[in-house]
């Protein structure tokens, strides 16, 4: 039986979700900041609906109704557009600034720097991220996630699931589709990603969404590596 | 009186040579290798002539006389046309292979690896190199180099000491030239980075060129530092 995973050298994981839990640090980040600085808000729903903005976001990019623009800016321009409904319009510009680099500022899943630090030993690993180039390199200083490099979706002005992104990896790094494996706990992720023949690992992130999430629950087909997490991951890398 | 390194968030380190020693792990590699093989040359002779093609071929690449070729293409191109003089031209593809990618298996300076870590603790560090993005990888992967993320001038498609190559690295990380600091052991790439607004730091390595070496044995400047090596430079950095 040929093990499929054998050829692998190089693993990239989706960061938003996958790596980091972007709702739970942004809504303890927030709500820290607004109790130290007197501004209240209802950051559940503020966090929600400003995620909910992103995907239409990069859907303009993609199909080019907007020339490229990286996430800070998307996330700048949803959040200024926001900020009336939640009775926050008197932000200054600089403490806009300051929340919108909440997205810098996100912590790792409790397993994450721990299965990352395993898998580093054996493989080159690095996030494949529709994340610009200073969030996550900020994001890795701020969760200490021991990347190998830096694999964003700026460096190739596309927006994941789009081919370049997963094929730029194997470009840069001179190796074959089947010697880069891509982990998300985002089923499109992994069926783009098997597309242009890479290899592919699900991990189930249930509460990225919050409690009452409804997608992405478990793998929707039959991917390479099935993990429970980032450990679980590392161990059946053999790393 | 202004410190004018106060402001530095970032230091990005130039690497054949500042950071690494090719010539001496050249050497050392392909020796054992070739006495493995069964392949006997004079090695010393042929890495100091293949780094002499260096400049000259990337300035054909500055002059736009070829389009943008990577460091691993114009090392297989020189290493290729060197092979014969050296009675090498038997090898095989593997092997010539295996060869130019001794470029990725370089070891550090003995400072440089327990003074990047604790650079790495204070500020963003990474290399701005014109080596391409697989090797300054593997290199780091090798040598154990603790980047926060990889600047290859591959990025940028652009030669230092081109003014893309610093600035880019400014753009990507949403920094202020000064807030940028270009450490290297070559005068002429301080020069460029100080040209646009960098800080700048020298580290003297004086047999980066074997015992002979005539250039860059001292600063030619008053850069913002100067160091005696990167376990001195986290020194002045306050590291």
């Amino acid at each position: 039986m040929v093990i499929k995973t054998e050829t692998v050298k190089a693993i990239v994981f989706d960061t938003f979700g996958t790596v980091v839990d972007w709702r739970g640090s942004i809504i303890a980040d927030l709500s820290q900041w607004g109790e130290a600085s007197g501004v209240h808000a209802d950051w559940s729903s503020l966090v929600d609906e400003w995620r909910g903005r992103y995907e239409p976001q990069k859907d303009r990019v993609r199909r080019g109704e907007i020339g490229w623009t990286n996430i800070d800016d998307l996330h700048f321009e949803a959040l200024c557009s926001l900020l009336p409904e939640y009775g926050l319009s008197n932000l200054s510009d600089a403490q806009r600034m300051h929340v919108n680099r909440v997205w810098h500022r996100l912590n790792a899943w409790p397993d994450a720097v721990a299965g990352l630090n395993r898998l580093k030993k054996r493989y080159v690993i690095g996030p494949l991220s529709n994340g610009n180039i200073a969030l996550l390199v900020n994001m890795a200083k701020h969760a200490e996630l021991p990347w190998d490099s830096i694999f964003s979706c700026e460096h190739f002005q596309r927006y994941k699931p789009h081919p370049d992104t997963y094929l730029g990896v194997c470009r840069q790094m001179y190796l074959e589709p089947n010697e880069v494996m891509m982990c998300a706990a985002h089923n499109y992720d992994l069926a783009a990603a098997r597309s242009v023949g890479l290899r592919t690992a699900f991990v189930p992130r249930p509460t990225e969404y919050g409690p009452g999430q409804t997608t992405d629950l478990e793998a929707k087909d039959d991917w390479d590596v099935v993990a429970s997490d980032l450990q679980d991951l590392a161990t059946k890398m053999g790393a």
